[in-house]
């Protein structure tokens, strides 16, 4: 798409401008200046600007941006424009949750197996997946293609799990697991830490009250 | 605890500090090196000195540091040394999933309370707290005390579940909905915005596969 290197303070916003961009359209609103979107998105219209010349501007500033061409050109730069297979490692209520979400589909993110240890859980229906056994992964990711691995396994286990994921030849992961997976270069992964998260949160708050 | 303004992405990295330290102490060690602490979390250790000064550094480096007193230290600057009160609004798998999570109980974040609208999950019980309906929310708000509210509403909910939750005296929101609060200055929130956590991976295997 474009030579030069994007910082990744950008690359993290770009979801976001896809989030709001998503809205628009589906409030059908099909062109929007930087101002307006600046005061919606509560950043300034110099940001957007600057942000969006990254990847050549995306249009005129005079007319404003064409919502849908801005919303599919910001979707092809995050990938948005092909299918990602996902399995779940992982059938409780975040796998579960994870299984049910109707936004990834619809992103292209197909769920395409769950897979969990617990006997109990094998066999039962999650949305349109059924849990499979975990002695079954192997077989799996070598008869269908795998894009992302999600692994919303206890911490013990989820490196070990996703080393062996790596041996498989999957090559993204996206971890709820409360640990770092420290795999090989080339490999993909995004962490999702809730207690960090909620740490943050009590920063903040301990943070507020002060002043 | 301190006069300077501390950064935020050093306020960012604490939380992982304090994740490694209590896996350390965990593992029974009590002692450790600013280079072994690196070597453990993959940054290098002139950053963690650099980290750490910004809080008058937490002892000597020729003996490492006390990881028992490093633990507490950051725990009480990211505001671990207090009890929070949490209610989580949205009984779905999400909000099950938090409210299941022994990892939040044990930092002193103890669920009070759960709400849903849907009369199918009111009075069931997840974990030691039973569904309330979403009708006695401002009830309960007003007879005890709530922290921090975790929305794992739909989106088109949560902005004005969250208005009235201010309205009430709430200052701390942790936000799982597709959404922005907008929320009045003063009110800590805490995005967890799966969705485009996703999309930074799909963007992270498109361009390692360029390489």
């Amino acid at each position: 798409m474009t030579e030069k290197k994007i910082s990744s303070a950008v690359i993290k916003r770009l979801p976001r401008y896809y989030r709001y961009l998503s809205e628009l359209l589906e409030n059908g609103i099909d062109r929007i200046s930087s101002q307006e979107l600046s005061r919606k998105m509560n950043v300034t219209a110099s940001q957007i600007r600057q942000d969006f010349n990254n990847f050549g501007g995306f249009g005129q500033q005079g007319y404003g941006y064409n919502v849908e061409v801005l919303r599919e050109e910001i979707g092809k730069i995050l990938g948005l424009d092909q299918k990602y297979h996902v399995i779940i490692l992982g059938a409780g209520n975040l796998g579960q949750a994870l299984a049910n979400y109707g936004g990834f589909t619809k992103r292209g993110f197909i769920v395409s197996g769950i897979f969990d240890v617990n006997p109990e859980k094998v066999g039962q229906k999650i949305g349109d997946t059924q849990v499979m056994d975990m002695a079954k992964l192997q077989e799996f990711v070598a008869k269908n293609t795998v894009d992302i691995a999600a692994l919303t396994l206890p911490k013990a286990k989820a490196p070990e799990v996703a080393k062996e994921l790596v041996g498989l030849g999957v090559c993204a992961f996206w971890n709820f697991a409360a640990t770092d997976l420290n795999l090989p270069e080339g490999v993909a992964v995004e962490n999702v830490h809730l207690a960090e998260s909620l740490m943050r949160l009590s920063y903040n708050i301990v943070n507020l009250n002060k002043d």
